[in-house]
């Protein structure tokens, strides 16, 4: 089960409706993403908060969130700066398409 | 933290790109849904698969599956017949947008 007090979040490209990442939001992540309009998440692995774009530059300058049914799945719309992925791609599912049969 | 068997299954209308909604899926709900062309996920309240539609006609067929650069997240695209949230709306991110401060 994922953590209660943690969204998913999905990002999605505000222009072209590409789906860019995923990421975790507590509700201070969300609280500061809201308030700044750049994409803020909290890092499950490194146990602290994240500005998307911090190091790198690739910020996501926030334009729309929403909320899902059950409340525990977020929906940003952003105009992202530069590569979403931290590989350099644009998005992270680019790289690795699964095959149907 | 998620649990480490399930990986975030984000679903994409593969014509308008619109996002539909976030389901969990295992490896054998992903074998399923590879191999049948169904969205079939892990429901974890239920703690069982179920495939979208089986009930309601709501039936997802899926065109593309992309796993994330982590390999904890999919990203599907599919042919999407009626509403894919079980409120009747098209999407489980149209009823609640958060305003931006």
């Amino acid at each position: 089960m994922a953590d209660p007090e943690l969204k998913a979040a999905i990002v999605q490209d505000a222009g072209d409706g590409r789906v860019l990442m995923l990421a975790w939001m507590d509700d201070e992540a969300l609280h500061r993403t809201l308030t700044t309009g750049r994409g803020t998440y909290w890092s499950r692995s490194r146990g602290s908060y994240w500005v998307k774009g911090e190091t790198s530059g690739h910020v996501q300058h926030v334009k729309a969130v929403a909320l899902d049914c059950d409340g525990d799945t977020l929906l940003l719309q952003v105009d992202q700066e530069g590569a979403a992925c931290h590989t350099g791609d644009r998005t992270c599912f680019d790289a690795d398409v699964l095959p149907l049969s």
